[in-house]
């Protein structure tokens, strides 16, 4: 019976990887439906995607793989198929309710296991559509013991592939995003690097930029400066204050949010060197 | 007591005519909190939007602002506030459901007293907001008997001042279009006037552009052919089938509609020519 | 010695292609350098660009790829230098002064071997970068005896492998485009196909468009209905009329432009079904 | 015989500003051909231009709008007219290039009297078009001993209106710059407050930005801190390396340092609190 796999690749660059790659499927048989490498020659690193299909038995596959790369070679076969996500947010609903939109049509390669929040208000928009909410207020709590209790919240949902925080305004430790690395993507509401912390808008009135954007990110130790999956920017004007800019600025987070999830489901996302390589 | 204004000119354009106006709101002990004016010196006309602020009764301030106008001149005073719409659509959930949570979360100034579909599909989305939806199929009706039964479901949700097509896929009747002059906003998936008509995106695809996008535009007599409020593009690849097009699209579609719905609810859209003039 | 070439394929669609080509590569000890592919499924057709270096022979490359490829494959090898170019023009200076600009520069793999203009207006600009220039006037000519001219001026610089139609505003018959199949690109100031023919900013300004753009696309039989290379927009109000528009639109015209000939000079545009497959 | 000026305000906000400036207009009998207004509620400033015509002496009309206005009015009445500039480069063309060829076209209110670098290597370029070239070597002298240098060729073109940076890659100090407050316009390499300083492509490579940009800003004391004009971005992915961007931006610096040079030189820019206030 025929099977989907999505195969990616990312080892040190030498000479003749998509000769041996593709010979690999090649003498399995698989068609190779669709194909994206990169050689980064700086750092002589190499990195493929491959959408294959046929008859075969996947670890024979990786076996068969390992066999020609280079050691140390990473190789990933994925089933295509709904991933699980959990989806955390604060008080805004413009994020939120745009994956919400996005799932209740089918449009994504995922499930909405639940979602967490600081605060109850978002709880009428989520349970709309039957999906699980949690709140877990910080009022009270040391930081750690409130990431305890957002981390059993998050269990309590079962397995989880991705976390999307959807205008989730705590930072994390880094304990809680060791738990989840390179699986946690945030909307920053400015064109990282510019604005990095606290009312990215109110920075940029405050500056008179003309333009303003919106970043979507692996979330790692530092704060907003993960790798970047994916930008976006608008325009303003000097007639714009601080408030207008952030309205204005919700529509490109949301879209911005929603490309880089899709990217995470697709499995179209390399991490290195703090960067991402991107096979959209 | 205070009262806020939106004061919207178009006349003949003449010589004195922001000093006249102006002079009256100052008579009247006005302030002008924002103003814009625009004279289309080719056809010559003026057009102007002012922001007051003041104790007034609105028939003096309107009749004083007569007397210094020329013939002819159109004068709406319009108290800021909710303005009440109509959505209608079909299949597709992003336009729509994009306005729902816009709705819940009153970024929009609007009531959305119904939805109108000839489909039931979108009803379970409408319903989880508490929102009346009429499903008005089209199946086994003539086009006119079809609008008539629209008609009567847009008439029982009470008085209307906006409908807006988040992707309703038939095309109305110009005796339809009558009853809702420059009222009814429609989005077509494409940048106009480039394909006007069935499946833009296929349209799109088979003629190889690089960008496609989105208009948002009042409906008049002639499909696709009404003044234009507001349009975005996005670029796509050879590597896109239409398919693909059609669902990045979506997020043009969804964007580009909200900003126009925006501009008609802040009463910043004048129509003239068939064309609109923005005080954005 | 090492040699680097770009080696193009297209050809009917099978199983192994990828397999098979870089086997040739690999057999030859060739490094792939850069490499791109592109399936249309629908059709069935596959396109292959690479970079590769090593010590070889191309013909024996080229024969030992076609041994594997299937029947009515076409492959190009082509050298990475500077291509001869000729510009044609009119009486604008913006897209034909950019490219001079960008060659003074060596910004290009071209070299301008002459320019052909039905004015003698830009003579003095061109001239002052020691290009040679023939002005070729249409009055008083038939339209075939102009054109014989015309092919007359480009044959006395002689050989040429691409044209560039920097704003030369008269039209081609087949008869002329058929000299130089898939060689002439063309700067439409339209977002194609809207506004197909004739002074497009003012058809854009009569319509009341939001976005105005431009298309660089390879001329064919059709006016300009060829395959697009790239097309780019930017907004515009109610308050430009058609002129501001046309200066506002040369700043898109002229770097669509500029990237559709480096596309076309870098050996990264396949032509197909009247579309363009680019791997940029 | 009718004249045509530009009148600028800007003062603190009070009531019956408009009504008062265009009484005085109305009581001259001047057209108000154009007419931009803001007021920044939360500073409480007033900033008004307007384009008027007819038969009037300055100084009256200067008079007769001071008297109307708050103290401390800052009132400029401006001729439409050619502004002179200097532009200073150091060795990329681009930007200086594109300067010249709407130079030559007429396409700026604008003449360029001269052109001052610290290399001699755009010489040629510069000198094709009949515009005096100065080169003053930076090397072996302190920056003040440099400054005086550059200064004094400046003032060797006689008056100057704007000093356009046209890729100057040396920092100007606190001395050289008070001599043309906000008559120095600067393009940065980035979107700025994004990588200031050095090598912004770099800095945007290492950090592995999706987008790139470049910003058109009046020099003030602190290095790429100045007001911002103007600011474009255009995408990048992973497959570009620092030079491939550099040469990308190139594009959007030209454009985005015409846009700012544009409004300048057409008075459509007021500085406020380091930031602009566009009137475009």
């Amino acid at each position: 019976m025929n099977r989907d796999y999505r195969v990616l690749i990312d080892c040190r660059d030498e000479k003749g990887l998509v000769y041996k790659i593709s010979k690999v499927f090649y003498d399995f048989g698989l068609n190779m439906e669709k194909n994206r490498e990169y050689v980064d020659a700086q750092n002589g690193k190499f990195f493929m995607r491959s959408e294959v299909r046929g008859v075969f038995e996947p670890d024979k596959l990786s076996g068969a793989l390992r066999a020609v790369l280079p050691e140390g070679a990473r190789i990933r076969l994925v089933e295509p198929g709904k991933k699980r996500i959990v989806l955390m947010a604060t008080k805004e609903n413009h994020c939120l309710g745009d994956i919400l939109i996005r799932h209740e049509a089918d449009e994504l390669e995922a499930e909405i296991v639940g979602v967490v929040s600081n605060y109850d208000l978002l709880r009428p928009l989520v349970e709309k559509f039957a999906i699980p909410y949690i709140c877990v207020s910080h009022e009270g709590l040391s930081r750690p013991e409130h990431e305890r209790r957002v981390l059993e919240a998050i269990e309590s949902f079962g397995p989880v592939d991705y976390i999307v925080l959807a205008k989730y305004m705590r930072i994390l430790t880094p304990e809680f995003v060791a738990c989840f690395e390179e699986r946690i993507i945030n909307i920053h509401h400015s064109f990282l690097p510019a604005f990095i912390g606290a009312n990215p808008y109110k920075q940029a009135y405050d500056r008179g930029v003309k333009i303003i954007g919106a970043t979507a990110h692996f979330v790692n130790n530092n704060l907003d400066e993960g790798p970047i999956i994916a930008q976006d920017v608008l325009p303003v004007t000097h007639a714009m204050d601080w408030e207008q800019m952030r309205n204005a600025g919700r529509d490109v987070e949301k879209v911005v949010l929603a490309k880089a999830l899709k990217l995470a489901l697709e499995d179209k996302i390399f991490v290195y060197a703090n960067k991402t390589v991107i096979f959209d």
